[in-house]
């Protein structure tokens, strides 16, 4: 009963995930909308906001992205490893309890304790590092995310370093955070294969909480609650679900996700731990309006920028497939450096064909790339070539 | 359809509204919890998060406003002076129309023409002015809200000084803003007397928008959907829904509810035009966990305080009732001037009972009141003696 049933609201008139055209821009069209309806655990989201890829796997529509900086939850992507843990799992949620490894006095802690360890909340963006697969000429398998393994959330936690301070602090030689999801590993498949464990450099400590709270209400079970670790600006995956453990180690785990999986070499090589680990995110924009085809005159060319852990600095916006530029203005509040900000350009467009694109760049002076290298799983293709979208105006 | 049903996701655990003592801080518990249901309209809305008061006034419970800034849509008060309109109202949003006068070229303009016109975002503190009225002793008429008629919300729309500018510049003379509510005038009675039709100062055009899109989805009709007056720091009757006419005017209207309504004056004062009128809000906060009875050690007291028009400077926290005053922090994303911003102060609690209250200061130095004196209509009581929590620790 904890995530019951909710029928949709049909609040969204327009959404096309899949408004890039095949021939102008090179890319063929990703498989989309196989709309297979929506799993029990996430009965309560905006089933027309979404493209259902898989029962794990849910994808934002691109115009459902609009101008209010924050994704509601019910529209937020869905991307699980594992199916999601039961019901029973937030059915006491401060109960719920998490082990503490590599401090000064290692111990479990319950959420209930956790709560009362201090309160942290922090705007982020939560993207897949599959966003963008759909985009990749090579067919790398997964799922074939364009735009929408991606949306900008508010959590609320405890900080992961007032837990290590109460725990006695880190152990020395510690190198890495680890931590462990709660979810049930199939009967007859290795734990070390499956199991959702991610480690990421100590240094994010500094940013990561322990949240139990979405965008103002307890974390929904399709999203990691009742606990989650959030890692601000790291990509998706290390942001683990139904925590239970969380290690401060010297090395990394030598779990499948981690040592060879969520590793970026090229296509057809195998994944190993020597190869980057997608950990901090690329900067990044797209555009969300308009999407299709419209009328002549002034129209506002809307979309999200990020940079990962930095800032955004500023956005140019192309309505000619990246001949020329110009700056877009960022508006609405500023949710901080992990989340992410609106840019508008108004643009007075006769009728013709358009190809409209953005370009971020953020307070280092890195600049969102042209074209993302095929990478053999297929990882966060952030080229504002094949981001682009074309648009008829009459 | 388009305000379909939903069954509530229970992810709530707490959240008394009515959890200020009776005895020790000399106020009667306000009628409350009267759940009659959602109405048809609100179906949507997470029904364990509301106190139902009636069929067009709904209050979020205390608890449930918790550390994550804004406040998502399915949990934001309801309160509406007349019937929504039917559903037909959403049916095509950017059809809805809304005429202006008192511009160069008054004439009318569809959503969808005002959405090329310019795109502005804001988060607000909507705060109904009745907020806190069952607080106070003298029983004043009207739903007995405590804290519940208020929440934080980020609108998009288009900015009302890019529509003027559109239309020619607003008329010489003019002094007001007066926004009209496309609400049905219920037969037999007088439009003067119950349409919903407000005057603010024409400076506050600075800040407003025309908002189509609340916390990242279309408006919902039970919250002024499809268009929606937003005048950032004024009290929420100034933020006139399904609005249908703009008029840039040299008098406030004469409708009931600007020349006698919403009215400062003392009790068993009728209403005038020269009483102070619920326009911009008042430096406010309240804590909103603990509520409840809790065990000893430490505890994370967390509220929010907001400043109207102002930021908050800084908010104090009490644990006995106002005798000693420590500094909170403010935590998470700042939203601007005129959102609310969460704050938190850790206290380590023995065994006993706690007066717990806060206290916020603005910019400008305004601070929150000790005590609210009575007004006819019961309008916002701020006074943090009535706005504390009488908790036991064991």
């Amino acid at each position: 009963m904890k995530d019951a049933i909710r029928i949709h609201r049909r609040h969204f008139l327009v959404g096309a995930a899949g408004t890039v055209s095949a021939g102008a821009l090179g890319v063929s069209a990703p498989a989309l909308g196989q709309d297979g309806g929506l799993p029990p655990y996430a009965q309560w989201k905006e089933a027309e906001a979404l493209i259902v890829h898989s029962q794990n796997t849910m994808e934002t529509k691109r115009g459902v992205i609009s101008t209010s900086v924050v994704t509601p939850n019910d529209v937020v992507f869905v991307r699980n490893n594992l199916s999601p843990p039961g019901e029973e799992i937030v059915a006491d949620r401060d109960a719920w309890e998490v082990s503490f490894e590599g401090v000064g006095e290692a111990r479990s802690m319950s959420v209930g304790e956790l709560k009362r360890l201090g309160v942290g909340t922090v705007a982020t963006v939560l993207q897949c590092s599959g966003n963008g697969r759909g985009l990749f000429d090579h067919e790398a398998s997964g799922s074939p995310w364009v735009t929408g393994a991606a949306g900008c959330v508010i959590w609320s936690g405890v900080p992961l370093q007032a837990v290590a301070e109460e725990l006695g602090g880190v152990s020395d030689g510690a190198q890495y955070i680890t931590s462990t999801g709660g979810e049930e590993i199939p009967e007859g498949l290795e734990a070390k294969d499956v199991i959702v464990e991610r480690s990421v450099p100590l240094d994010a400590m500094e940013n990561a909480i322990l949240a139990w709270e979405m965008n103002g209400e307890p974390i929904p079970r399709a999203h990691g609650g009742p606990l989650r670790m959030v890692v601000p600006g790291y990509y998706g995956v290390n942001n683990v679900k139904y925590v239970k453990r969380v290690a401060f180690t010297a090395e990394q785990t030598d779990a499948k996700i981690q040592a060879s999986g969520y590793r970026v070499r090229p296509v057809d090589v195998g994944g190993a731990p020597d190869q980057p680990s997608m950990w901090e995110m690329k900067v990044k924009s797209w555009v969300t309006h308009p999407l299709m085809d419209t009328e002549s005159g002034r129209v506002q060319i809307h979309g999200v920028a990020f940079g990962g852990v930095n800032p955004v600095e500023k956005v140019e916006v192309s309505t000619d497939g990246g001949e020329t530029w110009q700056d877009a203005s960022l508006i609405g509040p500023d949710l901080g450096r992990f989340a992410w900000r609106v840019f508008v350009l108004p643009a007075d467009l006769e009728p013709g064909t358009y190809t409209i694109t953005s370009r971020a760049t953020d307070t280092e002076g890195n600049v969102q790339e042209q074209s993302t290298e095929p990478n053999h799983r297929g990882y966060d293709y952030s080229g504002w070539d094949r981001l682009a979208v074309e648009v008829t105006v009459a």
